[in-house]
């Protein structure tokens, strides 16, 4: 497997055998070593050193259900920490289907000149942008297929990234060739957008397939990994409501942000719940779907389509993240608006994360009214304008905070909460503030754990372990996979053993996840990333109607990247 | 001497003797020691556990030259970590009269009604101040005397400050009533804000004088401070062409930032130079004045009053960090026009460096042309309204950077630097990474000390002893007493000494230095601001004429804070 290097300072492509050191890395596994390896941490996100890294799984291409999430990273210009973040789609499959573990995007073009970068069997080119450029991702998309085909791979930006705003997201087509699925987090569109690569089409003729070791075992453990996914019940839920089947499970744990983080559980809640959210899709039919798959090869279906009154296409998928940050959050019932608003935001190419929260701020500030999801409309339309207001919103919650001298911000590292309440939910109070990608829910959802969320005893363990095991699963397949497999350890062991003729035991998951997570925070260390808290207001507000603080002990804070139990940490400078 | 606690929650205000512990801390150290015990270095700058600290010299009151500064403190909303500004004018020395040491302002109002703190022989209370509410600081002034009459003690924020801006300022009032004073850095003025405080006039009526533990030595002590300070030749620059002297002396380093940091040597230079400032005052004549006390006692007299072409005081004073920041660096050659570009920020309330920095920023990102001087009133104008764009600007240069996308950002912490260009002096490069209190030069301006300073080596060391010994003076005193004193420290002790009976020898003042720096790195450790580096163009990017970059070993910043240095550092969790 190759790593494809794109210098954009000289235009120059080169391809390099992926070393041994990175053969069982992949995903948020290999951006933390390629990090490590090969980006100053004091660098300018947006700067020529920075890097923009696009990492495929070690468990795709060899036709294993769950494994073909594409990953982004690099110095994030939101956290200015170590950032990856994740999507499924098509093109991470095909990427490896052309041989290509990983493209490294480096250096920076003296022009302003936007550029596509076109993969296909004879190799890749660099290719002017201009009739793709400054186009939100969908238009982006249709002409892409116009001149490609619609089987091609497409990892694109909308505006925002070209804007270079912090909150901007790269977006991968799906099977139908929708480009809605983001890797949204951490801005990682604003450093490819500052790179001027404005796109990647990556076409269906490659024709590599990774080698097995071991292939009688590899096809015993495949479809041992299947349906060890689908037998765990929990998975069930997935299938049949996707995320938007939490919503009523985190609005009783009093875990749904509502009208910035002022309330855990909502009187509407259920207007947009998973239920009511499944039942209008079954009713509306048409192209409707409430199970739909956002890569090639899974079991579990998570995704869905989303069609209007009319049974038309409004969007694939909603998920829950956007249900609450850009409903529950903004004081929005109405399940067609926060399709369109998240609509907007993929084609603009910015996180609905982190646009709801900084929404959220600017209503607390005035610029907003809660529950109006015209002027959500017209926010969101600034953003993709870029006059000020929308470039302050699009920078993300932090900023939107600063600007208006805001008190009441949900971030962490610059990166604002996604619709887990950490007063409700407590195990997120840790997460949150000590994962090295900021307050990111993907780090370690706790929500399911066997622990009394609303008390703060335990949740520094929870949370740490689930963050252990979380770097493990980001380094090869979809989060989800975790619910099935969580138990089973065993499982993903053989798996991996039968491909790369290894022999590892059960505990090489716990010591791979170890092992990310140390590279990661001593990229952050040597960033001066180090703000491991949440904000302020959330220890002294208490959350409605429980009245929940974020009253863990900081001791347990400080005990959380104790050697003890990590090991010594290796050290940049 | 007293604390005065004012809380801004209850409105109550009390007063307590200042502890044994805080006898010989003032301004900075004061600051840094009452930061240390009393605020949490996780909290919301904004937020109800913030305190506004307004601290007076241990060497105020006595009738002794340089000592009337004023300085103020907390955690700082643009840096997130500690911060300590300072200015002359004349509400410290009667706040020392009226037996008050520092002002403590704690917690935070429920409404949003603006309170006035009146100080006076009696007591001190806490008055509406809707007649000064929203108005600039210059108007605050006029008002205020109006009703309490000139003599009163002046310290107010102006309409940024209320706007919580993060480059917002606070302003006392000099001895011909000009509220033109600013502790400028750091945002504190909006720490004011947020606490709904406006103004804090102190009555001329106070009568305490602090006591003296032997007055022989004391006549002594302060002649020989006096003395000491006006024999050094050094000082008589500053007597005659004010901090403005510095420019060409900068500039021929290389160290005069020029169109947003491209340039340290400007071909117009020569336009905004002391010596042409000087010349200007008085050619011009009129209320023009080239020397000028910005406090009551000082033999320096560093100031200036700057009249226009009739001879009208335009402002009082033109200061080198303001010509530099709001002129080089934007292109503009014409001292009027940066005189009525620094009367603005007065009076609206904001810092001129960062104003400066921002403006910079927006330049290369289109929405400023270097040198347009009216464009420039038009932004900082918008500052003052509010608009979307003047509350990007009023947030800083990091903030303005951020939102821009921008690359080319002289910050660190949050903080722009002043018009010391780092790259021309390298010394600056240590002071503005590794200060606590961010990108800062009146940590340690290192121009003036013998060394090439175009060569990287030595500078940590020249940095770092620099920064020790302005913490000390910072404690007590001008920041220029320093170029008197340097090498007669056992004037200093002898003082100290005399007043308060004490025995200290001369390492008394590398040793108190060091305390507060200890002080203030371990709570800017806790609050997880340890962004201890230059921003990455400077090390890229050649500044023009000499082609200079930031090329101190990164082994040199590592070594800054270790423990060989420095002893045991103070923990705060």
């Amino acid at each position: 497997m190759n790593f494809l290097r794109v210098n954009m300072s000289s235009k120059k492509i080169s391809v390099e055998e992926a070393g041994e050191k990175y053969r069982l890395l992949g995903n948020r596994g290999l951006i933390a070593q390629l990090a490590f390896d090969e980006i100053d941490p004091k660098c300018d996100p947006l700067g020529p050193n920075n890097k923009l890294i696009i990492a495929t799984s070690p468990l795709d291409g060899f036709g294993i259900t769950c494994t073909g999430r594409l990953s982004v990273g690099g110095k994030s210009p939101l956290t200015g920490g170590i950032k990856e973040a994740n999507a499924g789609g098509v093109a991470s499959t095909k990427l490896v289907h052309q041989g290509i573990k990983a493209i490294i995007v480096e250096g920076l073009p003296q022009s302003e000149e936007f550029f596509m970068l076109h993969i296909h069997k004879e190799g890749a080119q660099l290719i002017p942008a201009k009739a793709i450029a400054k186009k939100g991702t969908y238009s982006v998309a249709e002409k892409v297929y116009e001149e490609y085909g619609k089987d091609v791979g497409l990892i694109t930006i909308g505006p925002a990234g070209e804007n270079r705003l912090a909150s901007a997201g790269i977006f991968v087509n799906d099977m139908d060739g929708d480009p809605s699925r983001p890797a949204a987090r951490g801005g990682m569109g604003a450093v490819m957008g500052a790179k001027c690569l404005k796109a990647i089409v990556i076409e269906n003729d490659g024709s590599f397939k990774p080698p097995v070791f071991d292939e009688r075992a590899f096809n015993e453990a495949r479809k041992a990994f299947a349906k060890g996914i689908m037998e765990e019940p929990a998975i069930k839920v997935y299938t049949e409501y996707g995320t938007m089947g939490m919503l009523m499970i985190l609005n009783d744990l009093s875990g749904l942000p509502t009208l910035n983080f002022r309330k855990g559980m909502w009187e509407k809640a259920e207007e947009i719940s998973g239920e009511r959210f499944h039942d209008l899709i079954l009713e509306r039919g048409g192209e409707g779907k409430i199970t739909h798959r956002c890569m090639p090869i899974c079991v579990i279906q998570c995704s869905n389509v989303f069609p209007d009154k009319k049974g038309k296409k409004l969007i694939a998928p909603l998920e829950f993240e956007c249900a609450g940050m850009l409903g529950s959050n903004l004081g929005i019932a109405d399940l067609d608006q926060i399709a369109r608003l998240t609509k907007m935001c993929n084609d603009i190419g910015v996180d609905g994360i982190e646009v709801g929260a900084a929404l959220g701020v600017a209503a607390d500030a005035g610029f907003f009214e809660f529950g109006d999801g015209k002027q959500a409309e017209e926010l969101i339309g600034e953003i993709g304008e870029g006059t000020p207001l929308g470039r302050i919103l699009g920078s993300g919650a932090t900023v939107t905070g600063k600007v208006f001298g805001a008190m009441r911000v949900p971030a962490v590292k610059g990166q604002a909460m996604a619709a887990h309440e950490p007063r409700g939910i407590k195990g997120m109070s840790i997460t949150y503030a000590l994962s090295p990608m900021g307050a990111d829910h993907t780090a370690a959802a706790t929500y399911r754990a066997q622990i009394d969320h609303h008390k703060p005893e335990g949740q520094m363990e929870v949370s740490r372990n689930i963050q252990v095991l979380m770097a493990f699963y980001d380094n090869c397949c979809c989060m989800f996979v975790s619910r099935g497999l969580i138990k089973k350890p065993e499982i993903f062991v053989n798996l991996i053993n039968a491909i790369y003729g290894t022999n590892y035991g059960t505990d090489y998951l716990i010591e791979l996840g170890k092992e990310i997570l140390k590279l990661e925070r001593a990229f952050n260390l040597a960033a001066g990333v180090t703000q491991d808290y949440l904000p302020e207001f959330m220890k002294i507000e208490k959350l409605g109607p429980h009245g929940l603080t974020s009253d863990i002990p900081q001791s347990d804070y400080n005990r959380f990247w104790e050697e003890a139990f990590w090991g010594k940490f290796p050290e940049l400078k």
